[in-house]
């Protein structure tokens, strides 16, 4: 039989409905806050006995019984009630059943309210924390790779055209960029994550004499929270932090494009080991590039989560309001997808076999050293406007010979203007081109073996 | 020991990583298919026997062995192998367990492509039908309520300001109306869901001589789809079920808002029973309209799981990619959220109490029976224009004497138009504002009345 | 100096603040409805003429002011001003201006909440009448340019690797039945923006003996709606349009990735006609195919407007809110983006040249008659299953040996299965792959053809 | 005519589409960046001749020629053209017109690609200085009125429901909470929008000896970037933006919910300033919260623009893309309207009356004091959960008797638990209550003026 939860029934005169209770209850996802609802409990109490809240016995036999309800979730011999609403008053119940009377006492000077709120800043501080180890691994990955293709020499897209060669080294680290922002929007977002609600109670805070830098010091955050309606109704750090994991598998869902483009028969850029692919159930020829086509899909999840929190706290009034109970799933299946996407990626990067051989051929059409003719031109005077005239000309020329500007004839390049000369070819060749763009930033090899060496430096000193 | 799929793996060298296996499987959350998916096996099977390419006894072996899978399903012993991926594999590979090499044979002719595609139509035909038949429900309860409350007046709000009296009979048929059109969406949306993709196979169609038309019959599509590619990588009906599903939860969220207001103290229109409130684990006196909150609060996910589907399919190239495995959980995700919000709504509108003194009181403050007065003027022939203005010098009075329109003197009211006469004094009470409304999709009792009839009579014929 | 709006302004002490006046007025995009605007306030001024309300030539009067006005904004000579807020306001006071007192008595029995709501329904009718031609003349595009390439043999994918042959008209019918359904949504939707609101007034009605269905007839609408508070608050057909707008984006973003994929030097599958690419500032070579990428990029800010209506309903409370001027930008730029888009296409598409060599040379490769080699071996009477296994296998052996199915010797196929004779080579062929799917919906060249006839059939009886 | 850009059309054998130059280009809007492209190029320039690429008579005539074309720009004498695409070569062109062929000279070493990243990362880092700087002036505005409404007693609210008293300063602080939050956001975002793309060119670089530190300093940019193919693709600057910038309105969203609710006649809480309100065309009485409700209405279009812009980034291969021209008008009318929000609440804010004695008189009803009752029995000894129920009875009393607690007798109160004294009326109090909240983050008086303190000290240090 469904009855009224204990914890706040007395002027309720009819149990709730059966259906209402499942409907509104949130054990169901919150229970996997349990070990940092028990860490905040345990620092709270610890708090209240040094205010003389609490006597020191009671805190100890407190926290006794709490150590105890975390063994037994850990042992899975706790069964969750639907009746007991949430994770907090469910492990209370749990604690009250073991310790007596004096498992009543530690709600005192707190509510739901900041609880919830310092648990899932507790948990989301581990989430981060996890998220950039990911990403560090993920990065070293790519530096590593980066470094042992520096040389590598591949062609350069804009619009997927062929634009002018790059080394594979430098695409790479393209990529560490924008990981590399991606872990200090984390740390950005840890700051305002590390903030203690505790003691903002329902909304206004308490009337027991405690101390919340305390509460803050015990759990390791930075301070205490400067405003208790606030605290309450905060979901802010929620939003960013699942924004900055939107923009890492936005930068994941970019890396798997170009891994399913480099994949393909037509590209054959790359080969992936077969334990990071699936096959196909009727053509038996398949070998599914299926790691990074799945990230490229959960990519959406992400995005999602992230608009249902903006939809979520989109004009709601302070302070805290029964709507926000719909935070906890959209981040927990973003920490679970994003941690899970880098997983696969950082274990896959390191066995990415480059088709050279495939890549310096593709690098080498496409009229990819046009652009150094021109500059070829304005070092000899011509201002660079012209320059891109006369080689726009010798390109039209060569798509109708069928020749790439490297394989017309000198006479032929002459035509176009006065100012080549046989060193032209050199500055043609796709090796010449790279090597050429030698500065910081740019494609050249040894630019990408310096980046290496900065980038490493820089995850060393995290 | 992880093993390489058996269904794939011919041409691969190597198992798939342990960790691979688990990312891209889809067991976890489509196994909730499996009723579907043997439907589906069983139509394909006998119109494969049709067909002559299965023998009828064939045939009869491979639906008898769907059956006791499906029998071992809903008994809970199968248990099901992350290894072999998905739930077609799954149920495939118990049915060869039990009927042995036969059961390879079900295979022939489709692909997993056209089979989940056909899977999820299933569902989501069934899924539209339920989630209609409890939009009918409520639409019932609303009919009933404003049925017994046409003649309670209540103020008509605009910009959150006391506009005009309304009753609230009428307020209710408006979120009739709202649901009225969420029935009318989900009907269209099933046309396009009950088109049958088998045969499609893996893309291009089947080198075996289907009858696509008769798997459509026996499954109660409408018809088969017209293009092999389109039907394997169409999700259009996912989306747009998304859609509906989130307008229906826009709505709810505005009915959530409502409520909510109308249960507050300031408001004080409504009384909702105990049973779908909940109260405080601090605040010993609160009684929450947690029911409302939490289905507003709900909107965001449903908004979300659309934009995660929109992201998925945005520039992927034909025919089936691996991302489209990301498609389920938001479409089962908003099945549940909207079922549950729509119960929820279902089981409680009957039960909510309108507070008649307090709504009449609040409808008849804050002059909200002047645009009778200014119709009244302009009745005795005053452009409407000016008929405004003077009915707005007469509120600005009003405010400054503390006094509502009906409150003021003839003698005060006729310093700001001589046309106002003793007979005033009807169209200044609310009963006469409301009354006076009395044409098609007006708030007149008797217009409510009639529409509430309209409303049964359209519920009927469905 | 600012003034107070002297529409509204007669109980107010104060001047609006001038960036306020500025920053709540909606003339500087609303202006856009005019022709609208004109068109439902000769249906009201004739109703109420019908009805009494005015006099005949009162109403003649407002109506020849009216087309006057209209005359004018066409001629560019009426000035619009922010003090009057909107399109509605600016009208009615040039049409006072123009005619006198009489131009007063227009705005009797409405208000600006049923007029504009009238103003969006008659627009977007017209937009969706437009989009739907232009929907239609691009799928005649696709499918004359299938009928042409229903021979062409292309690979078709999945996960972006080689799957089996098929048509390159079958292609485009899939981009076919993708618009032909976005054309079936907007028609749906249409009937739900084919309704009237005029006569709800503010939210309640109003007391002025009219003809809703009399103003419904006179526009061509399909009904007066049923509610007023419902038909002042309602914005379920603009997102619902906006929803179709982002499928058809989507659809749009599908085909513009497949066209960059194919204009690429690594497929080369089609040529762009110059005249719809651009080329580079820098890079003389550079021929980028600019529409598809620009439109591909356009899907994200229908999307977005999907997403900018669906928060602003959230939550609303009835009836009118001030949020909703917020509807108007979102679909404007909606309807804006998709005409544009749909045009660049409907003109594009005609151009595309197919290399239809490179294409048959890269269908041909990628094994991909694998399974037409199984079908093969289960027609032989081995399980799918098994001959997916033994396929498999002989894929494995061709990768080392580097050769494709159809290239192995009898002997070399014969050492996977002994069922494989002579004749096996006639199916692995592509040529052979695409006549055997020769069923409803399948890729053989004459389905195909009956496929574009339906289609042709199916655009006639628009 | 139309005719191929002369900037690229080398290669081009026809004329660029007429329709398709239109919707290609972007000078439409881009335009707006010209002074922050003159300052990009200028320092280009200057840093050109320094590496002796321009001789110093070139940039002096380079430099000259671009503030003579600033100057026609600012003086509307310019006529920007469609043909010419964007706004960079719209300045180019005027450029050479002017100073004749050492105008073509400037390009050298860029690209357009990170040419158009270094104006929009000009133009977003004074964009988020302006609205830093808006931010701040609305802080010190609810700063201010927190400290004059410090002892203003008001309900408290959670689930909308009267929770417990807090002073109408501690909810003003609230806000400002929320807004310093944004705040840091954004010079979090600034650190990552101050680096210079510039140098990376098209995609890899330049093959001229350019000193890409120098034009950083140049700038004011904090360092150069660290990847060429990174420097043109990356747009998580914008988007970070946008997300801060849809924070910023959520939280607009948040208070506008508040100010709507307080300015009803149900709630009666506050008085908005006639000039910051407009009326109704119809509703003579009407003095609606216009400003409020539209800033509300905006959020969903700066959320759209947010998934506007992750949606164009999602699965895009490196480098450039012409998607990307689809950045600039989502960050534009992200930043025009949240600029326009915060300007119109913190013009408004000043403004707002406390209706002190109506927010006292809902404070002491709702019995807001039954926790204060809790925590006194809890002093005395009781455990919190069974003081909760205690005082849950005592509520079910009073709600039957039409009491609140305190104006229950020391009697009726003894009949729930003999801990009760007569000392229990000073905790039952309103004032009571909200001083005993005395703590970091209370909503104690005392506390509220101290938090004010800080909070202007900490505005002082920006």
């Amino acid at each position: 039989m469904n009855q009224t939860n204990s914890s706040w029934g007395g002027r309720f005169a009819e149990a709730t409905d059966a259906f209402v209770a499942e409907f509104t209850a949130s054990i169901g996802f919150d229970q996997r806050l349990y070990r940092h609802d028990i860490q905040g409990s345990i620092a709270h109490a610890t708090m209240l006995a040094e205010c003389a809240v609490l006597t020191v016995a009671e805190k100890d036999t407190i926290v006794q019984g709490l150590l105890a309800v975390q063994a037994d979730i850990e042992a899975g011999t706790l069964v969750w009630s639907v009746a007991l609403e949430d994770v907090h008053m469910n492990i209370e119940a749990a604690l009250t059943d073991k310790i007596g009377t004096v498992g009543k006492k530690l709600h005192t000077g707190r509510s739901r309210n900041d609880q919830i709120a310092t648990d899932i800043r507790l948990y989301l501080r581990d989430a981060i924390d996890h998220l950039n180890g990911e990403l560090t691994r993920l990065q070293h990955a790519l530096i590593d790779l980066a470094g042992a293709e520096a040389d590598t020499i591949m062609p350069g897209f804009t619009h997927l055209q062929t634009a002018q060669p790059v080394t594979f080294g430098h695409h790479l680290l393209a990529w560490n960029e924008m990981l590399q922002r991606d872990y200090e929007r984390m740390i950005d977002c840890r700051k305002r994550v590390n903030i203690l609600p505790l003691g903002a109670a329902a909304l206004a805070g308490t009337t027991y004499p405690i101390d919340r830098a305390r509460t803050a010091e015990l759990l390791g955050f930075d301070r205490a929270s400067e405003n208790s309606l606030d605290s309450v109704s905060d979901r802010d750090f929620a939003i960013e932090f699942n924004h900055d994991g939107a923009l890492i598998m936005m930068h994941l869902s970019r890396m798997s494009e170009e891994l399913v483009l480099w994949a393909s028969a037509q590209f054959n850029f790359i080969d992936l080991p077969d334990r990071f692919c699936t096959g196909s159930s009727i053509m038996p020829q398949k070998k599914n590039p299926d790691v990074p086509e799945l990230v490229r899909g959960k990519t959406g999840r992400v995005y999602g989560n992230l608009f249902s929190l903006l939809t979520l706290m989109k004009s709601q009034p302070l302070a805290y309001n029964k709507d926000n109970q719909e935070d906890k799933e959209p981040i927990f299946d973003t920490i679970d997808t994003v941690a899970g996407c880098l997983r696969a990626f950082a274990d896959m990067i390191p066995h990415i076999e480059a088709q050279r051989e495939q890549m310096h051929t593709a690098a080498a059409g496409g009229y990819s050293t046009a652009t150094d003719l021109a500059d070829y031109l304005v070092k000899r005077g011509l201002p660079f406007r012209d320059a891109h005239e006369v080689v726009g000309a010798s390109v039209a020329f060569g798509i109708v010979e069928r020749k790439d500007l490297s394989e017309l004839s000198l006479e032929q390049l002459q035509q176009f203007s006065s100012l080549i000369e046989a060193d032209v070819f050199e500055v043609l060749t796709v090796e010449g081109s790279v090597a050429a763009r030698d500065h910081f930033g740019g494609t050249a090899p040894n630019q990408v073996r310096a980046a290496c060496l900065r980038a490493q430096v820089f995850l060393a000193q995290r």
